[in-house]
């Protein structure tokens, strides 16, 4: 086993807010070294869709999913005060005044600091989600690949 | 202490998809020989009612959070894209088509294997829930226990 | 590294019910002689806002923000069946009833055991909120100290 440490997140959510929170933590984690991992699982796979509509065969029931889902970061709403997507606006208003980093460039700046991105590939199954969709330089995986590496985890988190 | 390494979970929503990913790590980490906890604790505790209506004398109070709630895993809904039930019919539907387990049998597994279902009595208290309600071979506890069991934890998670 | 386990929660979500959970958790821990640290990001943050309103000179959006939020803990919703106030008026009902504590006293219970109550200086900034609207006796921190914190936790949870 080797010294690093490490952290892992589990993005089971959907929201912009809650994506934020994950992946300012997960870069904030790798600045200081850790080996770090997020495992997007259920609606938190909609933070790695690709923002152009990717035209492929799908049964009736994912196209439907993949319709009403929001395609990438910049789409998804706020967990809270949305208000039909006012709130979500807001935010973004804010962190341009605050020079802060919007979601979109928070995962640039992990893929650079080399956090690894993974999609869940039973839930990617589940919503008829796939890896043409996805963006790019992404790890496919499942449940045992996660509980090893969150096994040898320092902070493990589910958001 | 033992070299058996140690998954515990807090889960404290009551959604069908959240319910979901707690029992698939459940389920995934007690195959990897973890053992493995899980606390009900709030809404989460919707998820071991059993589906037939129990009847038992309850303050009044008791009794109406008692018919608001869901009545077992099989009933809950969504924590996204619900649209009055209709968006848990379709992961119903769709797990289904890709033969994935529903809750009910997430459960079932977990019970099989031996993963420690705890039932929150603090919070039973204040929903009004009883023993009656829940299913069998359910254990029951409070925040002393959770604390012991998760300061062994390798992997701890709150849902 | 001293022998005292530790203990971490990022309480992210502004709801009445998982503040509770958060702060039940954070209590027991500390009984059990756990150093324990609570850090309040995004709607969180609101469990520690003064419920008197504090006038002060912001930019029009925050104010907006400021408005729109709860202010302090015993103001806000519940995650689930809140109906426009209802359920959280039942489950301080319930609470009297059981002689089980609310979360003004959750809180309180918490300072006096040396719980670290800190708020997230990046998501203040964001969402406008300044020291003197928060309780006194507040830490102020980044994700920095949170990893420094979280890298040594038993038990790290994302609420």
């Amino acid at each position: 086993m080797s010294d690093q440490k490490k952290t892992t997140i589990v993005l089971f959510n959907g929201d912009y807010d809650k994506a934020m929170a994950a992946y300012i933590i997960a870069n904030g984690a790798a600045a200081y070294d850790h080996e770090v991992t997020i495992f997007h699982t259920f609606w938190g796979l909609n933070t790695l869709r690709k923002d152009n509509k990717v035209s492929m065969k799908k049964r009736f029931i994912n196209k439907m999913f993949g319709k009403m889902m929001p395609r990438g970061a910049d789409k998804m709403g706020l967990s809270k005060m949305n208000y039909l997507g006012m709130g979500q606006k807001m935010i973004k208003n804010v962190i341009k005044k605050h020079n802060a980093m919007p979601l979109p460039q928070l995962i640039e700046m992990a893929q650079e600091q080399d956090v690894k991105l993974i999609g869940c590939t039973m839930t990617m199954d589940l919503l008829g989600l796939q890896k043409e969709e996805l963006l790019d330089g992404i790890e496919y995986a499942g449940v045992a690949a996660y509980i090893g590496d969150a096994e040898e985890g320092n902070v493990n988190l589910f958001i």
